[in-house]
């Protein structure tokens, strides 16, 4: 909603004159193209090109992984950056039966949101429609240029994508799949565009491309998605922090809260939706907290504890304001006691990144105060912060979470991928 | 959505860290304290703010004209724009009005907009909630000051205005009255606060406002529109332009079509739903465009026609391609003769504005055609494209017109001064 939305000529001429345009501008000048075919192109024609994707990239598997191979001799990465960028028949699988997975899901385009009828006769609707292009920015994982790709074509959306220089080869083959998908289902290729190569001023390009890419979205790590949040002029979707918080009130049931915080710290620590914070009720700490720390500590979790909860747990080391703002994607987990829900939300207010927080009380009339009294994304009663997901939500495939206030907040899937227009019909009416 | 959405903290900071903080810095900090109470209040207090504020608005109805009276005496201003500038004891008494009518809609804040349930019993809801607080940016007119801080009271909003120099006092007066409201009701005064003068070094320190302000919402000329749209480090609400189009299809009855493009050109040229620019199929228009020359020009309407055109009528002027740019707001009205439906698609994507086009046609499939393939916000057919409005929509009142591709499209009233967040509630559930 940032950029101006000029007729694509006239914006097109203001990039050019504001800058050398580059050859992202000239990508996304082809991708707009495009993007006005996917936007009216039916139903089973993306489906059609979603699956011939799919078959594309079994038929490539050779050469993807062949692809993949210089990357990996390309690269000095090791652990799990290493495992990030390598490719595996498995995981080719696993991608194409990704993308068999959106033809599936009910076609987002169209769908009435709302209708009603005035007084005067006319008919208005309000109906989900294609973004336009998107611009995707990912680094190593090569399967995010197929994930991406798919969820735009699913929605009728052209997409512009720009990995990292590590996967370079791997992209660049996936791409190629993409597109032949494209080509089976009569669809323009350029449709899925990648950059010729991973420099960086392409990704500057992209971020200045006001009217000319319509969205962005980050998809890496923090300072690849707080140099887009900070820089772009184009409407960007990310998340730059995961800082979610458990809150445990004093009528939380026992063992309903031992079972949530250990799950939503310890099933997966590395997830944006995993719990950092622990806030735990003063009145309930006593008997509550030190039976919590054993359970995440026999898994191999470590602490960082404010004063009151160490004067419950002694051995917990202690924690630094700046603790509270760290998102530990690891087995730590912070740890304050607070005096009720709105030193709770307070403490939200202070440290949180809007991502997702949770409450575990049996009190409604509480529940009900956390769940207003947050600017997050997602709240949750008496669940596990890690279900902040997609697949979670029913959404059936993400291309990430966004943590801004608008469009789409939470896990974007296929129907977040898509804005609205409003048609009126009428029988002749003018205005009086 | 662009901003980043640390908590207000940290991002306080950081703004304060990027550059000095000004006057407007401290005034959004204050309002987005009192913003988070006004995210929770009671319906009925949000209410009772406005009835309050319009009776308070009535009461300083002689401050507010000797107030009003200062600012036209040091205005340089003639003809309409003297009229906007000045206020009447009838048009105070309109904007009372509209805080009781606003006060009468339903409470936007808490709709539940989706609801569905996980297999493993989550209950997932997407709820409605205020976006937090609005920055609106406007020039001479001092009933926007009130009509803005009331759409944002009922939306559960704070509002940081930004008034122009030429309405100082004016808006200053207007702005007293909205503080009697809100104190009147018990919510906090700073939910509506006003800048303490016109230095245009507020309105830069606003568009950079990222994480302090929410929303911009740039109500005036174009190129304050323009700049805001710009510069602004915040998302942004507004259109540029509204060169609507009113397309007159071959299978269109002559009589509606007349009727449309009188109504849509000249019920009032001055408003952004007015059509710049009528495009009619070569295989209708030498039998009907004679007429509608001859409708509109007994309403003093001139023309700027094609070649086709002045073919078909030889007295109309020539249209230059700049003229096919530019957004007359008067009895002007450019004319291009196209051959279907794509040729006037291709039209409207070249020159633009994506506000609002028209299609008058018996034809469905061609209207279908014509309504899928814009990425206006508003398409019509057969209505006339002055009906781009608010209240026309039923919304009640609108704080302007949306024309960029996220969140609000067409008219923003209170529903579209919303954002969401799902609620999660379960019953103890835990990630597998």
């Amino acid at each position: 909603m940032q950029a101006h939305e000029d007729g694509a000529e006239s914006t097109v001429t203001q990039a050019m004159s504001a800058s050398a345009p580059g050859p992202m501008t000239a990508l996304a000048k082809r991708a707009r193209l495009a993007a006005r075919t996917l936007a009216t192109s039916p139903t089973s024609a993306r489906d059609r090109a979603l699956w011939a994707a799919a078959a594309a990239l079994r038929e490539a598997s050779d050469t993807i992984l062949e692809a993949n191979a210089k990357d990996l001799a390309a690269s000095t990465a090791k652990d799990a950056f290493r495992d990030r960028l390598t490719l595996t028949p498995e995981r080719i699988e696993a991608i194409a039966r990704g993308l068999e997975d959106m033809a599936d899901l009910p076609d987002p385009v169209g769908r009435v949101l709302e209708e009603w009828t005035r007084p005067n006769g006319l008919r208005i609707r309000r109906v989900a429609t294609p973004v336009g292009v998107i611009g995707v920015i990912y680094e190593s994982r090569p399967n995010v240029g197929a994930d991406a790709a798919g969820l735009c074509i699913k929605s009728g959306n052209a997409v512009l994508l720009r990995g990292g220089s590590e996967s370079l080869h791997s992209a660049r083959a996936i791409h190629a799949a993409m597109q032949a998908g494209l080509r089976a289902a009569d669809l323009p290729e350029d449709a899925v565009l990648i950059a010729p190569d991973a420099d960086r001023k392409h990704v500057a390009e992209m971020l200045g491309a006001s009217g000319l890419v319509d969205l962005l979205i980050p998809r890496g790590g923090r300072s690849l998605v707080e140099r887009v949040q900070k820089d772009a002029r184009v409407p960007v979707l990310a998340h730059a922090d995961g800082l979610c918080h458990t809150y445990v009130h004093a009528a939380a049931d026992h063992g309903m809260a031992r079972r949530i915080v250990l799950n939503a710290k310890m099933r997966r620590t590395g997830i944006c939706g995993a719990t950092e914070t622990l806030l735990i009720d003063a009145a309930i700490a006593p008997t509550l907290l030190p039976s919590i720390v054993a359970d995440l500590a026999e898994f191999g979790c470590t602490f960082k504890a404010d004063a009151a909860a160490r004067e419950i747990v002694p051995t917990l080391p202690a924690a630094t304001e700046q603790d509270f703002r760290t998102e530990w994607l690891d087995a730590v987990l912070n740890i304050a006691v607070v005096d009720g829900v709105d030193e709770a939300l307070d403490h939200i207010s202070r440290f949180g990144s809007s991502h997702t927080e949770a409450i575990v009380t049996a009190d409604e009339a509480v529940a009900n105060r956390f769940m207003t009294g947050t600017d997050s994304a997602v709240v949750m009663w008496n669940a596990s912060t890690q279900f902040c997901d997609g697949g979670e939500f029913g959404f059936g495939a993400e291309i990430g979470i966004a943590t801004g206030r608008f469009h789409a907040r939470g896990p974007v899937g296929v129907e977040q991928l898509t804005t609205f227009r409003y048609e009126v019909v009428g029988t002749g009416q003018v205005r009086s």
